[in-house]
């Protein structure tokens, strides 16, 4: 079974917390993927840079100062440096951005409303190559950057590719997808950290809802994660980024 | 045959020389990977982010914030820019750092009268890495950046780089090593654009040096590329980087 795992930005943004999920990933064993975000560290590279973030509605436009900005950030310093400490820990990681061997074809967001600039819309995931790298004993760590065919890199967005990579596998190979993130899991109580539940099904889903159990940003993500069982993928757990090999954390399956 | 391919900064810094070195790189037929520089454009980026280059007797020392700078700029921004174009050009780029896949692995440079820092001197290329993406019709791109295998990335020479790769390849598999640079080969007369070499042997390169008509900046490029031809690489062509596929330039033999 491949194991895709996603790790988010608040996790990568401290050197000390990203070395202990590194030490939990690199022990994970058989075939698996990285996907990594970036948060914050683009944002203090603009900042530092003299770049203004653009920001509508609440989101970050991707203009084209800020598009150089994430692929240095994002493809450069984080992706190497992952992949340099995963050397280090004894596993063959290789990094990629969507550009790389055509991983992540995309295309622009189309202007509607909201003009978000250089983000990408993933269309297709090259299985095959990420497949056949693995078989060589090679463990990808694919940076969210995906490319248009055009001689262009688009922002994206880090779970999207995850789930998109997960679910493209599947097709192929049996495949897991988790969502490493700061807390236990889906928490019932979100004060309570002992209180992550064990397993979400579609009927527990609409419970937990109804009842206004589930915060308002978890249900995108619970969404997503329905959305990827749904396409094939066997299980989706979202866990402690920190305690990513130990099958704790919450279960999303059918 | 393979054709280990080096283009330098002073093409790099420039999109448009950059966009017609990359047009002749796409059309070249058969086995290939590109070596890229970074060139001044690190430089730049330091400056703008306000760090104060260190330099000792006119050579960059790389501190922590330059390692960070030249990750960034090298292996994020200037190869992915690089990927990205050459994927809408049909070529199947795949970019790498000597981290990814332990492409290439070296040792932090001893002190011994001067602290270059963050510095790289390689001690092995994978070349079954290097040769099974070709094999598979993909294009490795790779920047120069190596890493010690304890977890950190090293500032290393994109000539080195290039020609210990195709010295590596030169044991498995017939390989050729073009370095692409302003001039159009080794000139007889630095004023004239058209004095190219045609071809220079060891007994030439004597000549050449004792009659001090080559200068001085290009003697270790000779020199590095005799080593090459020695160690097995069938030959080097030192040519114009705009005009990479057209074999012309100079051609270094044994």
């Amino acid at each position: 079974m491949i194991k895709v795992i996603k790790v988010g930005g608040g996790i990568i943004e401290k050197e000390e917390n990203l070395n202990l999920f590194l030490d939990s990933f690199s022990k994970i064993k058989g075939p698996k993927i990285l996907v990594h975000g970036g948060g914050r560290l683009a944002t203090k590279m603009a900042a530092q840079l003299g770049y203004k973030s653009k920001m509508i509605e609440g989101r970050r436009v991707t203009d084209e100062k800020m598009l150089d900005v994430v692929t240095m950030v994002y493809g450069g310093l984080t992706n190497k440096k992952i992949v340099a400490s995963l050397q280090a820990k004894g596993t063959n990681a290789l990094g990629l951005s969507g550009a790389d061997g055509n991983t992540v074809l995309a295309h622009k967001r189309p202007v509607k409303k909201i003009d978000y600039g250089w983000v990408g819309d993933i269309d297709t995931i090259n299985s095959e190559l990420l497949i056949s790298l693995i078989k060589n004993n090679t463990v990808p760590v694919i940076a969210p950057l995906s490319h248009d065919g055009k001689g262009n890199i688009l922002n994206t967005n880090a779970d999207t590719m995850a789930s998109e990579i997960a679910k493209e596998l599947a097709q192929k190979e049996e495949t897991q997808l988790i969502l490493g993130f700061e807390l236990n899991g889906v928490l019932k109580d979100i004060n309570d950290k002992s209180s992550a539940i064990k397993k979400i099904t579609p009927d527990l889903f609409k419970t937990l809802k109804s009842e206004g159990i589930i915060s308002e940003g978890m249900i995108p993500k619970l969404s997503n994660a329905f959305d990827a069982v749904n396409a094939g993928v066997s299980s989706v757990i979202i866990c402690d980024a920190l305690r990513i090999g130990e099958n704790e954390g919450t279960i999303i399956s059918k």
